[in-house]
């Protein structure tokens, strides 16, 4: 067994989780303010399994850039940011900890246990949520490059297009993501029920429902999506594209005009093939259980 | 040793090639028409090598799309399209034959025996030369994807842009290639003195002797290089990137604005470590030299 911990901007997940990828534990608390307060937690939760399991190494995923087992940074937890969570949680725990960006870790997840085509040797994870994070396997392995691979919603797509949160103007996250989604729909006039915040969750309700507005949105998400990915599969040629994150639950709505606008973008799109597009096969779970299996790189 | 072959629009090069990377001997003749001919005079260049050397197999690369030994499609050799290359070339020579992309050949030569960062797993090799081309080493090996990619040039990075022969609108070598240092040049007011053609190495002379026009063009080739190198780098973060292809031999005029727009572009630009872009070590022989080492692969 190895023990997967995915930490995300509001709730941390820690699960135990066999070598085969089948989940045997799981808990999910919200993110604590700092690392030592979150890391403590996994570490207790982690002590109780260890009473019953051989537990062999520990996985970690955060979002941001983690570079030798220290969270360098990441915006969403400014009170993890500069701490070595790595050797922290290994102190804690005396186990091997490895840790690695959350987007990588859902694309190890889900080409070891999920939604990869059989016999590949590629994929590319899209986690879809407020922002738009990622993963890459290449070669049968998790990719790293340099060590910053994979920032997928950051690439510029449109030049002296919309200002990002990065500085730059017109990553592909400002076109795909649930701000984006947010965004376009109130541009074409959605507004949200009394007492309620628009998000991105009741823009995709609304399109469900016929809501115009709505589902202009969620066309125009969609049609950024596909042309994005033309530019990854024209440059990797990936074997298999799955769509990650809070928002893949609307994988039915964005996916079919997502392969329109793939096919129509990218080179040879009307006679070569493209790799399918898929929802993650283990849902919100693919961060864990792909912490877990890099677990035993560290182990 | 081992054979590689590199044919282009232009010129086919044949080269007997050590384990090493060493170039024992290497012969250019013109492309020849069709595969039948121009495979027909390799195999005779081989079959004189053979009398000395054992030839333990021989790499053939080509612009295009190759599947399965067949060349499937190539802008520029229309009479090789549709040829199973590989098969004839190994009936003709009596060794077994890889064929590969020759974007892919480079790259690969690039990284065993030239400009690679010593230790380093992954490199992009950017072809530029009237077009853009490019091939990926990831993890340590060639990279193929589901075969089609390091398709470089046809990155569609401005939505709406120059209209490319691929079909598509804004495709990255429509700005960054010897055809679009031409066009810029023209539409800046450059024009080519009488009886001879604007071409890429005229306005790059042009560029070194002070010509405004031609200075602007390279200048305008070079943001464009640097900004779409900002979106591989977002997504690959290669270790190296070199430039190879007969426009690299500019690499002292373009690189330097290439990089300067890379790191503002780039996120993460103004701290993070940026790969090296440099020029081909093995100037116009990184095909034929990665050829040769594709063919290990076969043998």
């Amino acid at each position: 067994m190895t023990v997967g911990v995915d930490v995300g901007g509001t709730k941390t997940a820690v699960a135990l989780v066999g070598l085969d990828g089948v989940v045997h534990d799981e808990r999910r608390n919200p993110t604590a303010g700092s690392a030592e307060d979150g890391l403590a937690l996994v570490a207790k939760l982690i002590a109780e399994w260890q009473g019953e399991f051989d537990v062999l190494g520990v996985g970690l995923a955060t979002p941001g850039l983690v570079r030798g087992g220290v969270l360098e940074s990441a915006a969403n937890l400014s009170g993890w940011a500069g701490v070595a969570v790595g050797p922290l949680l290994a102190d804690l725990t005396g186990r091997p900890v490895l840790v690695d960006n959350d987007g990588r870790a859902a694309a190890w997840g889900e080409f070891l246990h999920g939604a990869a085509v059989p016999g590949s040797s590629d994929l590319l994870c899209l986690t879809l949520g407020t922002g738009l994070g990622g993963g890459l396997v290449l070669q049968g392995r998790p990719y790293r490059g340099g060590g910053l691979a994979g920032e997928v919603g950051h690439m510029v797509l449109v030049p002296d297009g919309r200002l990002c949160g990065c500085g730059a103007c017109g990553c592909w996250e400002r076109y795909v993501s649930g701000s984006a989604l947010v965004e376009e729909a109130h541009g074409l006039g959605m507004r949200a029920a009394p007492g309620r915040a628009l998000d991105g969750r009741s823009v995709v309700a609304a399109a469900r429902q016929g809501d115009p507005a709505a589902s202009t949105a969620v066309h125009n998400v969609a049609r950024s999506l596909g042309e994005g990915l033309a530019v990854v599969v024209t440059l990797l040629d990936p074997q298999t594209v799955v769509l990650a994150g809070g928002l893949s639950a609307a994988g039915d709505l964005l996916l079919p005009e997502a392969r329109r606008a793939l096919a129509e973008t990218v080179i040879g799109g009307r006679t070569r093939h493209l790799p399918p597009l898929r929802t993650a096969a283990l849902g919100s779970r693919a961060g864990v259980v792909g912490a877990a299996a890099l677990a035993r790189e560290a182990a």
